[in-house]
């Protein structure tokens, strides 16, 4: 556990230096430069960023190619959290540990900053395509990937499903559907990309979708049973919030114990999924073990 | 002005047909599909795939390998307006003649129709770039010129100012440069990407981006102007608003016949960047002179 803390902190560390350095800031740049980098530097745990890297190592490609999709995927998880967090979303207050976007800076701002990090992050994608001297066609895979991800069919949707559900009880299925789109479909597309930058093959590849889908899964469930029994202190965010909304969430469907157990079997079926990968992939085995294990 | 009308009529059809084929809706879509369909098809001028798809044709070049930026321009304008007419922004109710995304639907839905509009957009030049076998380099090229110009350093910044300068009274300058980039930005990525897309020259491109920023303008003073003496039931919107709400306005700040006489100005200047084109540019210049023309 100790080594995947500091393999985390390093390549966090990377990804903070990389994110500082595309949106530079300082006391005379614009409100919207600002607002784009306080939620951006709001100190996430920037799991996305760190399973691209993770992903084009695992696959024995040089995880530096693989940067600029990093600071995209962030930058765009980044945007959908401000967005989520609107009055006329999830209307929260709270993230990591701070205000959301709306209520530091105002709604119109939010709503333009959230813009501004999804545009952002596909500029820079096409820059990392233009610079790359044979690796386009890749760079070009990546960037429908992770916008089909994200969009109307993928994360999108999720949301829009998760909206819709507030007041109406979703069978299991549905649950799972819901989270494979709203949360799912971001992870799997950071891990893909990371893999295809890094000189994947198509069946590796195919490989780290199962385990992307699957811990990308298990990271719901978790993130349900932190709102249950999670500490705000850690979590930088309220606990119980789910239940007062009446949200469909795995512990209020299925149990806190039976959830449990699901997100165990997730992560194994997420290991099984990569076994046959080299000890290069040892931190992405690590990353599944302790997305169940964490409790922030 | 006759044979204009034909060709604008043709274009919008192309523009048209081509946005059905991408963004397909039927009884049984999303709702998130209805919504980015309601606005992209709510009966726009198509003024920015349009000036794209000319300038493709005046530098010589084929306007069918334009289409996916066409209809990228074209979501992405409708993205903007969508999350312009926000009650966190402009609060705008009507737009096209019909009700605005978020009274039509719902503020989230609108906030997320915006979105995936915006995301689609790259999806589809994404797509293009990689179907394109000898163009690669030239698509990354637009991507990233769009990217920029609909960014925290073009149009979002352009909004910002707005915004911000609802309540103070701005400079000539300052005016100028607040519609630069909030309306001009886009347009001039409108007409640069026809124009690599097209295979242009680097002196022809920038030729079309002089001609570009000065219709773009003209195209802002002449909606100042029609908001002043438009007629609501052509415009499909409201007149008189701007000045209910103490807009900063070219009528307001230097009168409507100033006004009308820059408006001219610029349609001239916009003319003279393009007078060594051949008669293929005869479409961008029958524009020029429609913009400040037209009463809707």
């Amino acid at each position: 556990m100790s080594d995947l803390k500091i393999y985390l902190a390093a390549q966090r560390q990377k990804v903070n230096t990389a994110l500082e350095a595309t949106l530079v800031k300082n006391d005379k740049s614009p409100r919207i430069v600002k607002a784009m980098h306080y939620s951006l530097m709001a100190g996430g745990k920037r799991l996305r960023p760190i399973l691209c890297l993770a992903a084009a190592e695992a696959v024995g490609g040089d995880s530096e190619n693989a940067i600029p999709a990093a600071c995209a995927l962030e930058m765009l998880h980044t945007y959908s959290l401000i967005h989520d967090d609107l009055p006329a979303m999830d209307d929260d207050k709270l993230r990591r540990g701070k205000p959301t976007c709306h209520v530091a800076f105002d709604e119109a701002t939010a709503i333009l900053a959230g813009d501004g990090l999804l545009t952002l992050a596909f500029e820079i994608m096409a820059k990392a395509a233009s610079n790359s001297a044979d690796n386009v066609r890749s760079w070009l895979k990546v960037i429908q990937l992770i916008a089909a991800g994200i969009g109307y069919q993928g994360m999108i949707e999720g949301q829009m499903r998760d909206i819709a559900s507030e007041n109406t009880k979703l069978t299991p299925t549905e649950l799972e559907a819901m989270h494979t789109l709203k949360t799912g479909a971001l992870i799997e597309a950071s891990t893909c990309a990371g893999a295809i930058l890094g000189g994947g093959m198509s069946e590796q590849i195919e490989q780290l979708k199962i385990y992307a889908r699957h811990i990308g899964l298990a990271f719901q469930v978790t993130d349900d049973i932190l709102n249950v029994e999670g500490d705000p202190e850690l979590l930088g965010k309220a606990v119980g919030t789910d239940m007062e909304r009446h949200k469909n969430t795995y512990p209020a469907l299925s149990g806190l114990a039976a959830s449990k157990t699901f997100s165990h079997e997730l992560i194994d079926k997420a290991l099984q999924a990569i076994k046959s990968f080299s000890n290069k992939a040892e931190p992405l085995r690590a990353i599944a073990r302790y997305i169940i294990a964490r409790n922030r």
